[in-house]
């Protein structure tokens, strides 16, 4: 499917740190009619603890089901991610799939059901054939052991480029390593979750704890990102602590090195996040809206979502136009405390509005020049509080259309 | 503007009743560099009773505003429409185009000025030229009588059609007659009021009743469609009642045909509002979504709006792809209370998913067959309560991009 690369990709994958206590494995299970690979396995040592935030949507996948109960015993020994066919929406059939997968890796590695974590993604509606995924699960176990970027490609579906991000940090002696994966590029509008993102750390971490910095550093990464405002029925992210380095376990804020792992947690999430924007479909341009001076930091995010979501906003963006009326119209509806009078409006470093009205006579070159560019910074300052947030989207252009009016068939 | 016809739009303007009390003009105010009438001046005989209903925005226009005191009076002689710039975001020199509007009108014809009420469309952040509207509302007030079809065309801006509507009622043995015109194209996601509309009727009705008619009426009809999920900063839709018909005054639902006046109203106003849809942006295909078994009427509607705002949706219809899974997802990404199990989709008369999963060996011809059609219908039933609710939308095209990604420019 890696065609037609982003504009917005970066040159190369990137060198993840080496996670001890995790083994990706990758094969052809052929969900779909293509000669790819598109289910993963990777091991996880014993002792590994997990945590996981999933889709706000009602019509959640068997998937995410069964990951929201593996949870709450915060213990994995695998995961396994499907690409090709979501398996939403699929009743008792997609359910039995789950549980047949869940049931097979269990009695590989001799470990109970609810330590297999299991995600998948592709078409909504046709149940996820058991026998491809058994013969799927047969051909990974024997498999080499992958690389990372084998991997993040395996879990691809309209994805145009693999996507991985990694950050270090120091608990007490130890250099503990955080390596992350992820696959979104439409559909993507997560609610205290999003698409499918996989990261590993060699850290020993209390998974309650876990839990706990994963749905803290969500909503600053994967919650302030859109492509489409569509949210997935799929979205899943989890995070997997073998304990291979052997600092000594983190089971609170209180801990030495508590920071330290949860800033380079954000930091892998970030990184991840951003890059599921820049291969939003379509995309030739990555927007950041920073607002500010809002009522609070939570409707400085739902403004900016609303900037990020509105079409009007991303079709001017495609069309290097510095059409502020929009963003105006975009912070108007959101239904956030507002003062039209106070608000001003920036792109790039030119103040374009200020107080309510247009800067007279503001310098139009370098605003032209910003909107040229690929990497387009939107600023909107409410001036009626402290509240500020920092969303990222993607343009809206013609490729959008091209490739969902003509996705499933 | 009228280039490249909508191809969903009527084959004529409908010939709308006669109006006894109200008296349209246009006149050529050269808001943009255009030979094009964009200044509509509608005089309303003594006695007239108005109501409205006005854009959600947290950032209005001063016309919006404007009309919102005006309401509160309930009394018109006067309607003034300025097409090309909407005069929104411009500070106090957008107030002081307005409040000279209404000087100057209410000179002419002697009456107060928040009897002059006044809506202005177009680009946003650029102050209402004074002296252009002056010079506009002297040649309006010389100009002959303008047919409503005039009226209609010169409200427009990146309408590719004039939309109106008729209707009529019988109040006791009098026949009174409910004409209107509308404009809107982009921008459309109406919430609790839209774009721009007005409606005038001959029959003699209390202002008070009036706006609880209007209000009632908008909840079914232009808040139940959407374009692209914007909302504009200038959405207005009044209506003026003449009184010219001679009927006993209606003052409650109480009275003898305000049912029938109200069902009248109601037609014409969903006639507008599907008008504005059928001339949607790049609009290839008119989307009806009809939502059945949602626990509340409030919560079909939002279920409703939530798959007629979906890009993926709209990008499946205008592939003619029979994409039942993205409205799966956004039923689910709602918020509204649903049941994955239960839940039910329809194209066309086919139901295609039912309690949850696809309905085994559906027969897609007939599905195809809707779907390379103009006129969509899709359907879904919640199956866990008696709310229902339906909207109208159209599909997201190449168009879309085309017209909004070079719009001011």
């Amino acid at each position: 499917m890696i065609t037609d690369k982003s504009p917005l990709a970066p040159a190369e994958f990137a060198t993840l740190g080496t996670v001890g206590g995790t083994q990706p494995r990758v094969s052809r299970a052929h969900y779909k009619q293509w000669d790819r690979c598109d289910l993963t396995f990777v091991e996880l040592g014993e002792g590994t603890t997990a945590a996981g935030v999933t889709t706000q949507s009602r019509c959640p996948s068997p998937e995410v089901e069964w990951c929201r109960d593996a949870m709450t015993h915060g213990k994995a020994r695998a995961l396994i991610v499907n690409a090709g066919n979501a398996n939403a929406f699929t009743g008792n059939r997609g359910r039995a799939a789950v549980e047949a997968i869940a049931a097979k890796v269990s009695g590989h590695l001799g470990c109970e059901p609810h330590e297999v974590f299991i995600a998948s993604t592709g078409v909504i509606g046709e149940p996820l054939p058991i026998d491809k995924a058994e013969a799927g699960l047969e051909a990974a176990f024997s498999a080499p052991e992958a690389s990372w970027e084998d991997a993040a490609l395996a879990i691809g579906t309209t994805d145009t480029f693999p996507k991985g991000a990694t950050a270090s940090a120091v608990i007490g002696d130890t250099t503990v390593q955080i390596s992350g994966i992820v696959k979104g590029s439409g559909m993507i509008a997560p609610d205290m979750a999003t698409m499918l993102g996989f990261i590993f750390t060699d850290a020993a971490i209390d998974a309650g704890f876990l839990q706990e910095m994963l749905s803290r550093v969500t909503a600053k990464t994967f919650n302030c990102i859109t492509v489409d405002s569509d949210t997935s029925t799929s979205d899943t992210v989890l995070v997997f602590a073998t304990g291979k380095a052997g600092n000594v376990p983190i089971t609170s804020f209180d801990d030495a090195g508590a920071d330290a792992f949860a800033a380079a947690l954000e930091q892998v999430c970030l990184d991840l996040a951003q890059l599921v924007v820049r291969d939003g479909e379509g995309a030739s341009k990555f927007i950041e809206i920073t607002v500010q001076g809002a009522e609070s930091d939570e409707s400085a995010r739902r403004i900016g979502l609303s900037v990020a979501n509105s079409p009007l906003v991303k079709t001017a963006v495609a069309g290097e136009d510095a059409n502020w009326g929009r963003v105006v119209m975009a912070v108007g509806k959101a239904g956030e405390p507002a003062d039209r009078d106070r608000l001003s409006i920036r792109f790039g470093a030119t103040q374009v509005a200020k107080d309510g009205l247009a800067v007279e006579g503001y310098d139009e070159a370098p605003v032209a020049a910003h909107l040229k560019g690929a990497e387009i910074e939107i600023g909107v300052d409410l001036g009626i509080g402290n509240g500020r947030a920092t969303v990222w989207t993607c343009d809206l252009t013609h490729g959008y259309i091209s490739i969902n009016a003509d996705y499933r068939t």
